[in-house]
């Protein structure tokens, strides 16, 4: 059994074709390019890198089982219609079915917004494998989310669901491109972790930050970490800071959902243990259900970029 | 077709019996008097009230399809035991089982958290009646919250789901109960507004609100409304800043949930429009699916003190 993932980003479109165990047997990534030409010349990748995949593996197309697309935007799941994508000003696309076209008709072709395939991807092969549950919190340049419930994606009543790092966590806070004020990914992102870092570094012109960045420009979301475990009290200030407001909005998740796991995913979550061991220890202790013997397990994601391939090859498995 | 819903509160026991459109046609209560006896006293009221509804009808309990009962506290609705409820000291109470034993060894008799219920109540006969996908919020002492998907009760893999109201808004903001700081229940609930209403009058020793309320224990939840109504300043300005956080804290459930129906419900919303309208236009404004052509409805809940019965009753029917 084959089934390719499309993982549609605004940087690359990534296609991975897949066993029945969900294990990427091959990959393979075109740029975007998304501001120098049409979304039809971009499906167009993705079906030559759809034909690249099958002749890897010496099938051929109709061979296999289901092809996904995992693209950012409001995705309508029942049609394979991009409702609405800002980055690309897409409105109404029928993504699906132009690519079905440009494979000769193949069909069927799934889709899904990206950050709700990437939580599909998790619990069917990645670090909340066998969770009927789950959520998938991506920490990047925005806070993404994904909600598994039943095994299947929520995604509301009208696709638009699980954004879950709009959700205001201080009232008047920090200014979010949505419009609203002091959303939780202003404050979790990697890039509210820059922010916070920078803003440190400017009260604190003997910061060991500024050794690793001598520019504010060259700031990234080590530059804290690194510090920090270098002993800098200013760069130990921005971690705590940064994972005292993820944990805050981790908890205020476990409380709406219960989930049996929380996978957190992003470049952050490189630091492992050393993220995962204080936040997990916050939330536990801000958590509603301090008594409850079924606590939330939060871990790391575990399919890293090919999350989204994954989750992609697998919608419509069951 | 009968069946029997018990609304179990911490301040009195009320038991109904509806026909099979959940229409309540006789119900009655006995106060709870938590502080005075056991639990298993109190179980026994509520048998005592069941069989009064069957007499009422003129019918007997084997006619009767199922009881239901809706308690406050962490429920475990597969085993009918109250996990841990604090208002009672409540711990791994076999609820259920003990009524059961009560009347005859009566089964089938289900259980569910009050605000889990009472949305239940709502999807299947009131404000929210035919939607899928349903949130309901209480403004009551606290802000509770109940989640409906596909038409079933969601409560997490442990039972704790639906603490909406635990989710911070305003980083280390007013203290909350729970432990938290700055939890949504501590703005939008009645007892936020009744706090918000003081804090004014205490700055304003002219505002209209002394008039209504001439010592701060007298102020309620209408003391700000009446006086605003009167064109008082400072009590618009308690109305204006209650609702600004009531609106803030439906825009993150619309945001994580998009559901189809959004059900406001608590004394508060006796102001019916002068409420609803003000926050839906913020709500629709700050929340993230602005360009989806399908939009959560904010509605106010319907069946009033009614919903517990009903949503109890209605538990386990499909």
């Amino acid at each position: 059994m084959y089934r390719i993932g499309i993982d549609f980003g605004g940087t690359n479109i990534a296609v991975g074709i897949v066993n029945e165990h969900l294990e990427v047997l091959y990959k393979s990534s075109l740029p975007t390019k998304k501001d120098e030409r049409s979304v039809d010349e971009i499906v167009a990748d993705m079906a030559t890198l759809c034909l690249k995949m099958v002749d890897k593996v010496g099938i051929g197309l109709s061979q296999v089982d289901a092809i996904g697309i995992a693209s950012p935007g409001v995705v309508n799941s029942k049609t394979g219609v991009v409702e609405y994508y800002c980055g690309m000003n897409m409105n109404h696309y029928p993504m699906a079915a132009i690519l079905s076209e440009k494979l000769g008709g193949y069909q069927p072709i799934y889709m899904e917004n990206d950050a709700n395939a990437a939580a599909l991807g998790e619990v069917l092969a990645g670090a909340a494998r066998g969770a009927k549950n789950a959520l998938m919190i991506t920490l990047g340049t925005g806070v993404g989310g994904g909600i598994v419930i039943d095994g299947k994606i929520y995604d509301g009543f009208n696709f638009a669901a699980a954004e879950l790092g709009h959700t205001v966590i201080e009232k008047d806070g920090v200014p979010c491109g949505c419009g609203r004020r002091g959303c939780w990914e202003k404050y979790s992102s990697a890039t509210g972790l820059i922010r916070m870092a920078k803003e440190e570094m400017e009260k604190c012109p003997d910061s060991a930050m500024w050794k690793l960045a001598p520019t504010l420009d060259e700031v990234n979301g080590l530059t804290p970490y690194e510090a920090a475990k270098a002993g800098d009290e200013a760069a130990k200030r921005v971690v705590a800071k940064y994972q005292d407001y993820l944990a805050c909005g981790l908890a205020n998740m476990v409380n709406i959902f219960q989930p049996e796991v929380l996978c957190i995913g992003g470049g952050v979550c490189g630091q492992g243990d050393n993220l995962l061991l204080p936040v997990n220890k916050q939330v536990m202790a801000e958590q509603y259900a301090k008594t409850s013997a079924k606590k939330t397990k939060l871990v790391i994601a575990t399919l890293g970029n090919n999350a989204g391939i994954v989750g992609a090859a697998a919608l419509g498995m069951r």
